[in-house]
This record gives C-alpha cells, structure tokens and sequence, in this order.
C-alpha cells in the first residue's frame, strides 16, 4: 500500500485530506513516532510532539494542517487531516486485520442445544455450550470455552472471547465484544437479614441487557438486576475488572476504567468518564459527561451535567483540589499557629512587665 | 395463585398473616411498588415508602400491621406480616422457580475421575472436569466448564455455575452457591525473598474449607492456606471480584461486598459487614458485628464487637466522621488564623504606636 | 526421612549447616511451630519468636545457628543455618511434593491445532484448546479447560491451571506458573473519541511478553500492548486480580499484591513492592526497590530507588505518615486557634477598658 493508497483509504473516513511529499513510497507497517523507520507511517496529534517531527524515520507521518513540515527530514511525506489521531486508528485497523479466534463454523466439540437459533455465518468455538432457546444473530463469533445459559439472546457481528460465561435471558445488541472471563448476568449480591444473623437470598428475577456497540474488558462482572434489567447502554466501554452491581444503568458512551465498582441501582448519565477503582455508593444518579477521578468514593449523586469530581468522599473537581493543597499546607499552618502564640506570650509579658 | 393461596404459602414461614381485602384476585406475578400493575404482588417494609401505597397499581401489597392502608386503591388487598421484606423475598421465590443451569445427570462431554464418587441425583455440565477422589454430595449441580482437581469435596445441594475452579483437596459443604469465574483453593501469595533479590516460592500445602450456606459471587478468589486452611464460616455471602488471601477465617454470616480485599491470616468475626472496596492489611482481627465502611484501609486489629470502623487507615466511624468535618472546615480555619494574625498585628501597632 | 536425611538434603541449598541433638528422629511432616508435635519440624526465623522454642512439641527446629537452643524441651533437635526461613521453605516443598493437575499426556478432548508444536513430556488437560502455530517447551503442563489464542509461545516447565486464558501471539518464558482464571494478552483498553460522542476503537496490534520464573494469580489480568510489547520481566510476582495494562513493563523480581491496578504505559522497576489495591495514573516511572503502600495512589513518576510511598495521591513515607500525624491533631490545632481567640479578646479588653 503506498501514500496515495492511504490517501484514498482515509478519503472513506475524511472529507478533507492533503498530501505533501510524494504519494509513491511504499508503507509496510504503522508504528510509534519514535521508533518508525522507513517503510513506516506513524503521526502526531498534539502540538506538543511536534518537535518529535525533525527526528522521526517515518516514511509517512498523519498530522494536523497547522503542523510545521518545514522541518521534516528529506523524503518525509505528511497527509494533512483534522483528526490525526483517528485517522492513524483507522490506518491501525487496515494493517491489523481481522484477528481468529477460532476456525469458522461450528466446532464438532460445541454443545449447541437443539432449541438454539444460529444466524448465517455465525462460529462457534471449542467447547462452548449454548443453551436452549438462545438465539445468534449472523457472522457473531462464539470463542472457544464459552458458557451461554438458556435463552441467552446475542446480535450480529458479536465477539466473545473464550471463556466467557453469560447467564440466562442476558440480551446482548450488535457488534458488541466481549473479552475473556468476564461474566455476565449472575445474581445480584441480595439477602434479606433475619432476627437470627442469618441471611435469606432474595432471588435475582430480573436480566441483563447490553446494548450495540458496547465493548467489556476481561474478567468484569455485570449481574442481573433482582427485578427488571440491568442495562449497559450503546456504545458504552467497560475495562477489566470492573463491577457493575443489580439494576444498574450505565449510559451511552460512558466508558469505565479498570477495577471501578458500581454498587446496585446507580445510575450513571451518557459520555462520562469513570476512573480506575472508583467506587460507587448504591442508588445514586450521575448526569451526563461527569468526568470522575481514578480512586473517588462516590457518596452522593451529581446532578448537573459537565462537571469534574474527585476524592473521598468525592466531590467537585476544585473544591477537592482546594482540600488537597489545604491538606498539604497543615504544616505551615501549624507553625504560623505557634508564631502566633509566641508574639500573643510576648505581648502579655510586655504589658504585664 | 390467587391471594389466598398467598397467605397459605407464606404460613409456612410466618406465624401470624392477616389479610385485608379479598383473597380470590389471581396473582401472576411479582413487581417493584412503582412498576406494579394488575394482577401483581408487591411490598412496602420502610415506612417512607408508605406514600407508595396510594399509587400503586398492585392488586396485592405485602406490608406491616402498621402501613396505613386506608387510603389504598379501591379493590388492593393487602397481607400484614412483621417482616414484609422477607415475606416478600420468599414470594420472589416461589415465582422464580428453579433456574435450570444444564440438563439433568451427567453430560456425555464431561470428565469424571473414575476414582471420584458421586451422590443421588448429581448434575454434571458439559465439558466439566472432576479429578480423581472428588466427592460430590446428593442433588448438587456442577455447571458446564467447572473444574475439580483431585479429592475435592462438595457437599448436598450445591451449585456451581459454569467455569468455577477448585483446586485439590478443598472442601465445600451443604448449600453453597459458587458463580461463574471463581477460583477457590489457588496458591496463597508467598515466596521468600533471597540476597539476590529473588524470590523461593513457599509451597502452598493447606487446603480451602467452605461452609454450609456460603454464597459466593463470581470472578472471586479465595486461596488455600500455606499450611493449615482458609475457612469461609456457615453462612457467609462473598460478593464478586472479592480477594480472600490464604489463611484466612471468615465468619459465620458475614457479608463482604465487592472487589474487598483480604490480606493473609485475617481473621474476620460473625455478622460483620465489609463494604465494597475495603482492604484489610495483614494478620489483623475483627471482632463480631463489625461494619467496615466501602473504601476502608484496615491497618490494625478492631477487638470491640458491634462497632463500626470507616476511613483510612481504618478507625472508629465518629472519630473518622469527625476528622472529615474538620478537613472540610480547614479553609475556615485558615481564615480564622489569618484574621487572628491581623488582630494581632494591628494590637501591636496600636500598642508600640 | 530422618534429620540427618535432612540435614543433607539441606546441603544441596546451603554451604553451613550445623546439627544440635540427635539425626536419627524420623521426620513425617512440616508444622507451624504452635502446632508442631512429634514427628514434626518447624523453624524460627525472627528473634522474637525465640520464646515459641520452650513450648514446641517439634521434634526438628530450623533455626539460626544464634538462637537459644539451651532451653528447649528434651529430645528437641536443632538444625542451624543462616536463613531458617528459605531453609524450611525448601523443607516444605520436599513434603508437598508434586501437585497432579491432569493426567500426563495430551487428553483426547483436548484441541490441538494441527500446526502447533508440543515438546517432550508436555501434559495437555482436558477441553483444553491449543490453536495454530502455538509452541509449547518441554514438560510444560496445560491445565483442563485452558485456552490458547494463534501462535501463543510458552516456554519449559511452565504450568498453567485450569480456565487460564492467553490470546494470540503472547510469549511466555521457562517456569512461569499461571493461576486459574488470568487472562494474558486481551485487549488493551484504547478507545478515539469522535465528535458526536462515541468511540472509536484502536486496534491492539501490540503484545505481552512474560519472562521467565514469573509467577502469576488467580483471575488477574494483563492486556497485550497497542503497540509493541507489554512485558513482565523475569522473576516478578503478580496476586490476584491485578490489573496490567496496555504496554506497561514491570521490572525483574517486582511483587505486585492483589488488587492493584497498574494504568497504560506505566514502568515499574525491579525489586519493588506493590502494596493490595494501589493503583498507577498512566505513563508513570517507578524506580528500582520502591515500596509502594497498600491503597496508594501514584499520580506522578518516583525516580529516585529505594523510596518508600504511600497516600492518594503517594508521597515519600515520610511526608506521608506527617500529614497524616498533622491530620488527626487538627482537633489540637482548632482548640489552640481557639485559645488564641479568647486570649486575643481579652487582651484588647484589657486595652480598651
């Protein structure tokens, strides 16, 4: 694939795009800016690495209209776009191909109830078991090792890793992925106490639904809402790790970072943003685009939309920051505290002398 | 169902059921208070839900001799137990039903040691694996893709959902619910640190004991002893993605939520309560009935039954509670030193003036 | 055995080694020293658990060749060596023995791809599946249930129990152990957002490589690089569910407890120490023989070695453990601000009266 061919490639994404240098250099490979050499595309999506320009042994680099070229080495060629860094995932996703998981088809060593409906060109692994009564939508990939509980409902274009386990009724949209040993759709942690200490489980009638788009990272568990659904809206991201308790609902695009736990019935917005090992109190509402630090206790919910929380118990970005360089000043106070009653020790003295 | 039949069912657990209103309405289902319509049972336990009972479309609600039901719906029906909570979990119950996890006897795909002897009416999911010596109790059910290594032992009544591990030589009693994902019985975490900065792994040569009753959640790990046992007490729920570390002792009906961690040799008391994210440094104590707030550091030991414990490290909710308060008002407290040195300045000017 | 079989097998491991009473008890079995009886050996190790020597019913004591063998019970025998903890850790793996996983030998339900490559001696457990162009190293044995991705390399001597999970194309050395449950190589958490909100994904052409001697946990895991190598260098120890992202490195004879969270491109040094549930801010170098606390929060890189940090967001201990002296006397610091007050008032009474 030489320049001109990835010029073209990107015309599919971008309405805007301008070549500099020449369109014939051939491009084997995309890499780091870095460590690419000839051969190689790689970019720079922020002014800050701009000066990484002079030194790269790129063949190609994806950058911004404003960057400055004039520096390049010899024989660089720049394709200028808007979004450098999109353009380049796109180029990434060109060069990686598709990944198998698995031989096509259906593998002799699968349990496929007899009940299950499997679309067109659907592929199952190794020693899956799917129950009865699931239904797969076309070209959805099954990895190897993987447990579907009965009337388990999967869309198209889906990929499970191997080893996942679904539980049964989970509904699960299109093109959703999810990465291995994750766990989808076990009880909800319910129990009613008793007069003795003991505990009655509260069963857990409720499902899971999972929208399109939506892709979960390895060893995450989301359960089953006790009543009705918990519901993993479209296009949401969820790394490893994570929980995500009964009744939840987790909105559009609101992607979550690895090990964050959200307790039952929280309710978070569309387009947030939710830090590693965060931790969620339950039934508690987060608006849209709540951007929420890595580590927070979320105590309390948080109404309006846009705003930045942090600590524990969390709180809005500035006021934490506040408490934080307050913290870190205890010992200047202290001391100045001590200056104070020294001059007040002196003063008495002086008017008592 | 009808309402009547309700009341019978729920004299299996409660000694004294009083009906308000017809007991011939058919009962098809269980509903949140809110979402109930026709033909649905629901409760209120907490009197502040008490205005809930004006709006609901319920034709039954469970609820306590006290709950004003005066102003109901015309034609809701109410049953009055002390406990509507669980009267209402036993009802979920019934409507649940068994949840089928696999077909019934031992799948033709799983592998069981010829050694390995099993009890009346044991089920065995497809491609299962149960190695040499394991025993298994009457009535169990072994979920598709579980493990057992060698001489296991599970008691009666037990579930194990799909891809659960149990290494060698642990024992799990009566009624124990295991979710998907969770590995009981790994190697603690010990190795002896050399002069040459590398570590000699210490065989990990105890086993794992889990009582009756215990449930726990999925993607959990629970590791054998060095030497000696890790022992879950009767009782006990373990929520997801909890860490129990080797050498532990957990107590009769305690709860532990989510992602908690426990260090080594903890030792964790009856009826205590740990929240979701609470980690435990190692060899500490808990006494009975300890609530350990989400998010807590425990650092030391806690030997005073009945109290509850928040904050890190780890100290007496209402010493924590008053720490936080007094970080909050640093800002005031800094103004107050200022106005302080101001006063004081201005004292000293007066006075040398 | 007897003691002087011991003392021998000793020598393989440890140049002076000194025998106190007689060589010809029988040894059955290692203890803790509380519960050690006949028959049994246990060791000291710490100074302060001199005391426990008077009271063990142990036939055989590893101890240092400093401890105070005059007052132990009669009959008691003494091995002494420099270090007593790795001797009797060499002492317990003799007893262990051999874990069995799985019979030797490939089982006939496991998958194997034709075009992989087993060495001698490889052991393959059941339902285990081995996909193309995997190379496995001699005597190296697969768990039940195992799944390995394309052209995963595992070196000699490695095990991997049950339910593992590595993806395509990850490398791992000689004698790394891996616990049920991990996932190596998935996805790394990469994401573009686009204008209206969603995301685009960013393909993870990258990979993990696991060196030799790596010894890792139960349902941890650890996500191939975007690009290039995710790498656990040789000898590091990681816990339980431990998150690694996305082109970490973690250096050499590094041990990370369970529950810590280590964010993309992070760079730990070697001979550290990861306390449970801390978590690393992305792009952050740790130095070598760093501490990190349990529950701390690196948000910045920590250059210089040897350190100790701890704290959310981790400061040198020292600074550390001050504030966090400073903030539990802030009670002390608000009654003195207050005495100032009054004495304040009452000198500008005096004054003005």
């Amino acid at each position: 694939m030489n320049i001109a061919d990835i010029k073209a490639f990107l015309g599919r994404y971008f309405s805007s795009i301008e070549l500099v240098g020449s369109g014939q250099t051939e491009i084997t490979s995309p890499a780091k800016i870095e460590e690419a050499a000839a051969g190689q595309v790689s970019f720079v999506a922020n002014e800050k690495y701009h000066r990484h320009i002079a030194q790269s042994g790129a063949s190609l680099l994806i950058v911004h209209p404003k960057a400055p070229v004039d520096e390049a080495p010899e024989g660089m060629s720049f394709l200028m776009v808007e979004d450098p860094y999109t353009a380049f995932v796109f180029i990434l996703r060109h060069f990686a191909g598709e990944r198998r998981i698995v031989e096509s088809g259906v593998a002799a060593s699968a349990s496929v109830a007899s009940s299950a409906r499997l679309g067109h060109n659907v592929t199952v692994g190794e020693n899956a078991v799917i129950g009865e009564r699931c239904v797969i939508g076309d070209d959805t990939v099954i990895g190897p090792n993987v447990v579907l509980l009965d009337e388990v409902m999967i869309g198209s274009e889906c990929t499970l890793f191997p080893q996942v386990t679904i539980y049964d009724g989970a509904v699960i949209g299109d093109r959703v992925t999810v990465h291995s040993g994750t766990v989808i759709g076990a009880d909800g942690f319910g129990f009613a106490p008793q007069k003795d200490g003991s505990y009655v489980k509260i069963p857990q009638m409720g499902t899971v639904c999972i929208e399109d788009d939506v892709e979960i990272g390895a060893n995450t568990t989301i359960d089953r809402a006790t009543m009705g659904e918990t519901v993993i809206e479209k296009g949401a991201k969820i790394d490893n790790l994570v929980q995500i308790a009964h009744n939840c609902r987790i909105g559009g695009d609101t992607v979550i970072a690895s090990q964050a736990g959200i307790s039952g019935s929280v309710k978070i917005g569309r387009n947030c943003l939710i830090g590693g090992q965060a931790g969620f109190a339950g039934h508690l509402e987060l608006a849209d685009k709540i951007s929420v630090a890595a580590k927070a206790g979320i105590s309390k919910s948080f109404k309006q939309s846009g705003q930045a929380i942090r600590g524990v118990p969390a709180q809005p970005m500035r006021d934490q920051l506040r408490q934080e360089a307050q913290i870190r000043s205890l010992g200047e106070m202290k001391s100045k505290i001590d200056e104070l009653e020294a001059q007040l020790r002196e003063l008495k003295t002086r008017l008592n002398g």
